[in-house]
């Protein structure tokens, strides 16, 4: 993508997370003009620095605007988190996707107007929870299906499952599957039986029999996890295998878990993106879930589209 | 511990860890003539630079013995294991922690008689296990203890639950608990709330909330790992109450899940030391067993001494 072209746009939008950065030039209609990723993640940028971060990335795209007029810029993640660029609150549930478009923070640049997204949160006391970033893909996702009643799942590093009645998120919780496995697969006594293999796909007969284990016990994880270690030590389990059952234990158990509560035969929108997309897929269908598959990087788009166009009616159509 | 004094001696014993030596040296009755603990663990050490750690352990202690015979040395631990001085196999479940006493590897230096304990495995299919430490610990218990029928718990790093049936051992399982806890508060999304702050008694209101949940519920312990970092933005939770509560959690969960299938009113023998012990002690009881404990760092000893008695009866008394 070179500077050298010139875009007339009406906008900008970005995903601003924590280790990544992605941002879309927009014309009038919402179509993509120009597009840029990169690793300006908002962990590394202080929070004078961000205005900086976006200019470069706005002249590296070519973007033009009017003279004397500010360009439209929709901003959501981890630049409205308290150590971001300006800190953005938590809109409760239960909630629209369409409510966060209330408190959004507002920046005012010279040429620049601002507004970062505010993020989700159940004030729950027992079990109080947040995101941020994903507000905006459930956004894109009621652009679509405004009416959604059910269950939704968006797999990462901090896995979030939200359920909707009719268009309104009524509760979500947060598993940190994720960021388990890195931190087991990687830095517990598995990593000596993991190493660094871990590449295996959904039919893997390992990543089979975990989720066979928690799918149906999700309580067994805990003490699963060490057999996982003395599998190698015992039987020459492959670095592949362990990573492979390591991971169905701990998607099986997230599943099962989430499933709790949830009527039993409707099927589950998943929310994901690169190879966990067919992981959740196997495993959802291993739970007796039809899977409606959604792209989580096209619905972050479709999401900073439409609060583009609900902040700023003037500059996009409907 | 100073060099200068002669110790006229029987024997030497030492328990080599992952991190950690302890070596002491014993009169012919068994009794402790000197005692050293340093960070000389088996992870730091070659294989062939064990000998020569022993032998500067045994100098620094003032080690001596008749000239023309060999000091018998038991060691148990790390040293046993694929990466250590020797390795040394296991020894399968069921079995008598005697039992380990017969594969034990021999290494005869010019002046130095070493043997070294094997560990314990469970060669089960679906969840193998395996133990390497622990077995000399539950030697010196036994020694005490002979016909033992119940469940034994040694929390740590990795814990094990050993059950008995008179002085024999019939299963037993692993729970990386304490990995778990150092992985969590400190490397994953937790460690934003709990920080440095680990400092905890077993009386906090927080440790006693998570055992709550997770003694009743115990597969509830996944989905309540995130609630602890979003208590800390939404309410201001601080550090140690963080801390507290992700203990009793993972403690809670690996007490209700290994209990399933114990005799509901048995007590259990506690092994441990430090602050492990008020918290695990405090936790059994919350499940409503009594505890009987035992000083973890004295039955290493104990085993050791046993071990020496058995494979050198001609040097200690019994």
């Amino acid at each position: 993508l070179s500077g050298a072209e010139i875009c007339a746009c009406a906008g900008a939008v970005a995903d601003w997370g924590t280790s990544n950065l992605r941002i879309w030039l927009l014309d009038g209609d919402g179509r993509v003009l120009a597009r840029a990723a990169s690793a300006d993640g908002a962990d590394r940028i202080d929070p004078d620095g961000f205005e900086a971060v976006l200019r470069a990335k706005l002249v590296a795209l070519g973007a033009s605007w009017p003279a004397e007029t500010k360009l439209p810029v929709v901003i959501c993640g981890m630049a409205g988190a308290r150590n971001g660029w300006r800190e953005t609150g938590y809109v409760a549930v239960p909630a629209a996707p369409t409510d966060c478009l209330r408190p959004v923070v507002g920046i005012e640049a010279v040429d620049l107007d601002i507004r970062i997204m505010p993020g989700l949160s159940k004030p729950d006391a027992q079990n109080p929870d947040v995101m941020r970033g994903e507000e905006t893909q459930l956004l894109g996702f009621t652009a679509a299906e405004p009416d959604f009643s059910g269950l939704l799942c968006m797999p990462g590093t901090h896995s979030k499952w939200v359920r909707f009645a009719q268009g309104r998120i009524v509760n979500f919780h947060t598993a940190i599957t994720g960021e388990l496995f890195a931190l087991l697969s990687g830095q517990s006594v598995l990593r000596h039986v993991i190493g660094h293999a871990s590449g295996f796909t959904a039919d893997h007969p390992a990543f089979e029999s975990g989720l066979a284990v928690t799918l149906v016990q999700p309580e067994r994880l805990m003490l699963d996890l060490f057999p996982v270690r003395a599998a190698g030590l015992l039987g020459g389990q492959t670095g592949a295998a362990a990573a492979a059952r390591l991971s169905g234990l701990l998607i099986g158990a997230e599943i099962a878990l989430s499933l709790a509560g949830a009527l039993p035969a409707a099927p589950v929108v998943l929310v994901a993106a690169g190879k966990l997309a067919p992981l959740y897929a196997r495993a959802l269908t291993r739970a007796g879930r039809d899977v409606r598959l959604f792209d989580a990087e096209e619905l972050v788009l479709d999401g900073l589209r439409t609060a583009a166009r609900l902040l700023f009616p003037r500059s996009f159509k409907e």
